[in-house]
């Protein structure tokens, strides 16, 4: 009880931090006329977007809340669930309380999204202007708008998880908040996922190839759509996302603590394990604040030294996270082995993360003669052609699963080992400890990227985009090692609901040789793949509807080609495009994930969802590391011949090289994020509804 | 007894009309000088290059004979194994007969794999030759060409298990046997699909689309190789992937009827059922050869005529198969319900070719209103560019794994139902049991490609490769269907064999709860990945070289682009420029496959083993899937646009098409199809090391 409120105090403490930082954004000035004038049409596209987003999925909240209430808490079906666990049988609730936490989740899940974009658009100017002073004070204010969203995540997160344990103590309530979080993160990450890639894609194919222009032109109809996009996806759809991850590992854990005792019919926990992923989230909460501020730096720092500036400040989170843990456990009953469960998962997160670089950056690995580097690889083969940096790029992709399936294969030992099939939930939760201060370097990446482009279309001076190019590029780094958190703390967690998931529905054993749960297994597997699928089409389809409008409008505005003066692209009608796009190709991605577990579960029983859900993170593990490896490799394989490698920009290798990065576009940015969150929601959409099928 | 020699006795029936196609084809005219003269520098190539292989493998082979007699069959380890069971503990062979029959599986798969070859090499011109006379000549000799592939893989396949089984009734010895054909097959399908695919794109990508060269222009360096690559690529490997396919279902089928009754500690087996995979197989040869006698059209056959005329004999052949396993069935004591095991799988590999050919061919599917139509989907996503063809086709082949998903959890379900985990292997049995005549219509194709190819070098008349052209789309669509049904049978007979594994090594659950078998899962997961990431790169790597080779010879050997009189590219160089990158390559993926499954086993025992079989088997069926159908649609996407649609021909959406279309190929031809003999190598490897790691 002490010990849930100081995770509350922590929470609170996160958000007063996120407020003091948002305070200190706006107060930056807000940069010229055109500068304003070009962030209010960013903002504009973004709140629009959200709006219409929101709006659609108010109906299908409202739909989940009335299922839940009626199945789950008020259980018509009279079937054991887990809320009458408790009481040894099948009873009712004597509130809506799942459905009423559901909401809870679903809203604390937009409220973060709304948040950080709204701080990240107001961000994007200061940025920019704060670059004509220098690169530390542009990496100052985009690191303070990354830390108001990292802050409010783990804020509201902690606080909301907490609370309702407080007050239910109940496993099916907390559940119902990771479901609303996860159903709106899912739609979130599905639908700006797609916008931002359809502006993209529109954006880079007609301006940059084939009308010759620079990124960001002002010229370009599609730019303020892409700009917008790395709002509403790389930022709120990101938001979400992380937000899922953070209560769900937390979540899953409590439930495993819940549940170890007993099995099936009666009830009860175990206090300590069920608190200490509160009491660790808290800790890392603090600490992240404390790392935060490490980072700063000097003016006339190079990247190598803005790169140490940022991992200084994680790494200081991380080992006074560890530190406080280690301290904690200690003055508890608790066997100290948790503690090296928590240095587990930190150390799976790290070593995935560190592999994505390696697969990722123009650096490669290193170590005496050995040379290992995909990138340059990548850039080579792009002198043969189209398909051959496809053919380079996906083959990276595919065999970049061995170090981070490696990875995670020997964190599920080690965490079992030292602590069963609880210790699986507490390594995510020790991966994702620090997520505030992980969270503000992977957000501040697009903040900086929005600036680049406002300098751009602003006709700043050039030394601007400059810096803004420089802190985009370090973004790029860090947000890969944070895609290698995101997928790690995603199966770990996906893996512990369905420990979870197995204690409240009594399955005993997943057996395949049972042909239920294989045949579970099977579409379980399956369900990343379509789903990956349906959303990469959703992309192809809103990208090719936005470069035939981008291609009309060159056509068909007279001197906008020229950039004669006065004369403007249509913005408003390609954020259209892209809005509706993204919000119609959500809906049937998003209900396959809701329906499938629950199809499953009513018609082959509860075994079998218990194999589709082990069959699904298996495949969406290794799916989701292949598209975000892929993708990454190619877009700095893009890069490294933008440096002027293998005939630079303008040569055929480089022109072969986009066709590469735009397709790793919906790959590391669309569907490879969704996948982490569909493990996740159709694992917790089996804990709640699990029950009813056994 | 007297069943197995009927099995036998069908088997020599196969041969013996093997030799009498081999004889019909030998008589035709092989052509004038020119059509021999590059029929013997394919026929050069191709023995040169399978020399080189078998060379290399036969080192490999003598290895895993010495290691087989010396763990297995004098089992100087001690423990039990496979041969000892039936004295009820570790016992010593009397002979290195599982070593033995190891060879006898390796040298079956070559030789089918060389006959195979042979005959199509000299099939290709005849084909050429009879086309100048008529379509209908040239379909008899094509497809006689494949009749004498597909009726010796079943001849030799039927004899060698059956013989094996009659002598030493032991599921150890015959497991050895299929341990030799799939070791043999994985290093052929690795090898010569490199090898085609790297020869293909150099061809392409150089040839076509930056010389502007027709296909198969005899100035382009690479057409030979190309020819060359599609008899030890698609001739040769996919004899030695079927050989294996069809032992390895009949092999794992007995080995469950065997052990059926007991697990574990003695040894004993259900003879009819046991019996009856070799049965089926028997009464399919003779259904093929009958089939094969109602392939013959009129020469003013059109497309849809000749289609119907390779129907009508695979139709006619399974009906036969059925109506014979019937008439067996009831003849004996066998539950009927065993018939419906097989029409299960015959229906089920039935529906994964048709969702192949929904999901790759233009006809696409339509119903009433409804329409669905990925490939012209592909074609007109292609005129935004080369990333939207890519992105469009991954689409449509991540989603197009449902309806084969589908339908192998049905498959599964039902044949469970009706005669337990036995039935699994009996359906893939089933499945493939009129494979003589389904790879004949499978092998006819490369044929019909080559003939073309030889037509267009030898300048014989345009008409003569018309007619090829029809022939070769033809055997596109019924490749569509061969491959539905050989990736079906790859999933169950490597389930049926992970069965079979599972009951020798008495492993009685495979709880993916236990830690040590889900880890083994998501390694399993790992390995069709990183199995197919390095054949990926090893196409990459070879076509990247054999394109930097025609380009140089386009640049350096002067008069040889513009087609001067007596100018010659080198295509020696070309043939060794594959050969070599085919060879050096095939050696890593295929150790991967033996080593893993084996270093698991050891390393964290049988039951992790038991998970790393089935996670590769969910992982390795999807990617498969995904990788076939995605390559076929992109491959039918370029031809749909160079029928005149979207501009046709020399537009840009036909230069973005051939990027699919070339990124397609080692999806399709390389990658793929391996895995699926990946699959049955680990299972099957599993199956003989499996109890020594009790």
């Amino acid at each position: 009880m002490g010990s849930i409120l100081l995770a509350i105090a922590a929470g609170g403490v996160g958000l007063v931090a996120a407020a003091l930082y948002a305070w200190r954004v706006m107060r930056q000035p807000s940069g010229n006329d055109t500068v304003r004038e070009i962030g209010a049409l960013i903002q504009e596209g973004s709140s629009a977007f959200l709006r219409k987003e929101y709006s659609i999925l108010a109906v299908f909240v409202v739909i989940m809340f009335v299922v839940l209430a009626v199945f789950i808490d008020y259980n018509v079906l009279g079937n054991t669930t887990i809320a009458s666990l408790r009481e040894g049988g099948a009873v009712t609730s004597d509130g809506p309380w799942t459905a009423l936490a559901y909401l809870a989740g679903a809203a604390g899940s937009a409220l973060a999204g709304f948040i950080g974009m709204s701080i990240a658009v107001r961000g994007n100017t200061r940025t920019a202007t704060a670059a004509q002073h220098g690169l530390n004070k542009a990496l100052q204010v985009a690191f303070s708008t990354g830390a108001v969203m990292g802050l409010t995540v783990v804020g509201i997160g902690i606080i909301g998880v907490s609370a309702l344990w407080l007050i239910f103590e109940n496993p099916s309530v907390i559940a119902g908040f990771g479901f609303g979080a996860s159903s709106i993160a899912l739609f979130a990450r599905v639908g700006g996922g797609i916008y931002t890639k359809a502006a993209d894609i529109g954006a880079d194919l007609v301006g940059k190839v084939e009308a010759g222009l620079e990124e960001d032109d002002p010229r370009n109809p599609a730019v303020i759509a892409d700009n917008v996009g790395d709002n509403v996806g790389d930022v709120a759809g990101m938001g979400a996302d992380l937000f899922e991850s953070y209560v769900g590992s937390i979540i899953a854990t409590i439930s495993l603590a819940f549940l170890a005792l007993s099995a099936g019919s009666s009830y009860s926990f175990d206090e300590p394990k069920a608190v200490l992923p509160l009491v660790i989230a808290g800790i890392g909460i603090i600490a992240s604040i404390l790392g935060m501020f490490l980072v700063r730096t000097g003016d006339k720092a190079d990247m190598g030294k803005l790169l140490w500036t940022l991992r200084y400040g994680i790494f200081g989170a991380s080992g006074l996270a560890l530190i406080g843990t280690a301290i904690y456990i200690n003055s508890t009953d608790l066997p100290f082995n948790l503690f090296w469960v928590v240095v587990t998962g930190i150390v799976v997160g790290q070593v995935i993360g560190t592999s994505t670089e390696w697969f990722t950056s123009y650096e490669g690995l290193k170590i005496g003669k050995f040379e290992f580097n995909p990138v340059k690889w990548i850039a080579q083969q792009a002198q043969t052609g189209h398909p051959s940096t496809i053919i380079a790029g996906l083959s990276i992709g595919l065999y970049s699963t061995v170090i981070p399936a490696l990875a995670i294969a020997a964190g599920i030992f080690f965490a079992n080992e030292l602590a069963g099939l609880y210790g699986i939930g507490l390594a995510a939760v020790g991966m994702l400890s620090t997520l505030g201060i992980t969270l503000a370097t992977d957000a501040y990446g697009p903040v900086a990227d929005n600036a680049g482009g406002i300098a751009q279309q602003a006709h700043l001076d050039p030394e601007v985009r400059k810096r803004t190019d420089a802190l985009d590029a370090l973004g790029n780094t860090t947000a890969a090692t944070g895609k290698g958190f995101a997928i790690g703390s995603a199966v770990l967690t996906a893996l512990a609901l369905l420990v979870a998931y197995t204690l409240v529905t009594g399955v005993t054993t997943l057996d395949l040789l049972n042909p239920k749960v294989l045949i579970g297994t099977i579409l379980g597997g399956l369900l990343p793949f379509l789903f990956s699928g349906l959303t990469m089409q959703a992309v192809g389809t809103a990208a090719g509807a936005m470069i035939e409008e981008v291609r009309r409008q060159f056509r068909e505005i007279p001197g906008l080609r020229e950039g004669k003066e006065g004369v403007k692209p249509d913005a408003a009608r390609a954020v259209a495009i892209s809005t509706e796009g993204a919000l119609k190709a959500m809906i049937l991605p998003g209900m396959i994930a809701i329906i499938a577990p629950i199809a499953v579960g009513a018609l082959m029983g509860a075994e079998a969802l218990g194999g589709l859900l082990a069959g699904s993170i298996v495949s969406g593990f290794l799916l989701a590391i292949f598209m975000a490896n892929a993708g990454g490799a190619w877009d700095n394989a893009k890069k490294y011949i933008e440096l002027g490698n293998f005939g630079g920009k303008g040569s055929d290798t480089h022109a072969a090289a986009v066709t590469g990065d735009t397709v790793g576009d919906p790959f590391k940015d669309t569907s490879g994020p969704a996948i982490n969150i569909l493990l996740k929601l159709m694992a917790i959409v089996s804990l709640i509804f699990g029950p009813l099928f056994v």
